[in-house]
């Protein structure tokens, strides 16, 4: 033995080509998974994958409304980014603002009959495309891995976040 | 025993409450690895994930030149959404477009030296950022997983796009 084989984590500082293979089939079939759900929903219910998320969290919130930063960091958007989609959803009856009763210059989302009732409609079918798509893709044995993976990714993503 | 429990394929149209927090933190986590990834990119190098899928497709191709119909299916892009890509990134010098001399109205995308260039410096730090957030993060048995959870849901999804 001329050659030593260096740990997983030991200095080595890319992926090897199996590691590159499974990164890019792994991206690009989420990244394809994420797109046909959203079709899939815009088709059933003319809710985006964005919509979906704010009604949901307004959804099963307490009195259906939340402080807009917490909204924010609950569907894990940037603030610029939640306020603009905020102020579509709102143009379309779906969620109305307010100031915040409590907090100075803290504004509230609501989500209006008009929203609920949307995500009402939308529910059935896009919890039924997710069975389709992702369920009954994988055995119940991939599906815990699937579960396992996206938790391991995320621990690590708040570490690097950090650091 | 009065009830018999159906099979995973049964009958039963919805998730588990268990299979949909499963489906939430795989789908919101690998969109959250995507944009760190994206943004690590950009920084690095001023490209785009789309910008830089471009590249590695021409780079890899025979004469570092594809046609665009071949391109948009390497990639997985609607033949639209690339059209306009291209366009951007001929403005930036990155390709370049010309009609395709063997086929009638068909068109060619070519990488050019400076495509060639901006490729070329952003690879080692896109690797060694997809080391850093994806193979790190996982066990050398969860990037396997992956790639199995991957070519599942893609073979699912092509079943289902035939139906």
């Amino acid at each position: 033995m001329t050659e030593t084989t260096p740990g997983r984590r030991g200095g080595r500082q890319l992926p090897t080509a199996e590691e590159l293979r499974i990164w890019r089939d792994f991206i690009e079939t989420t990244q394809a998974l994420g797109a046909r759900l959203e079709s899939r929903l815009q088709g059933d219910s003319a809710l985006s994958t964005g919509d979906y998320a704010v009604l949901l969290a307004l959804s099963e919130a307490q009195d259906k409304a939340m402080r807009s930063s917490e909204l924010a960091s609950r569907i894990g958007w940037e603030r610029s980014r939640l306020s603009h989609h905020l102020g579509r959803m709102e143009r379309r009856g779906l969620v109305r603002r307010q100031e915040c009763a409590t907090v100075p210059r803290g504004s509230e989302v609501l989500l209006t009959p008009a929203g609920a009732e949307a995500f009402g409609g939308a529910t059935f079918p896009h919890l039924r495309a997710i069975r389709e798509f992702f369920v009954d893709a994988l055995s119940p044995e991939q599906v815990l891995a699937a579960g396992e993976i996206a938790a391991a990714l995320r621990a690590h993503l708040d570490v690097l976040r950090k650091e």
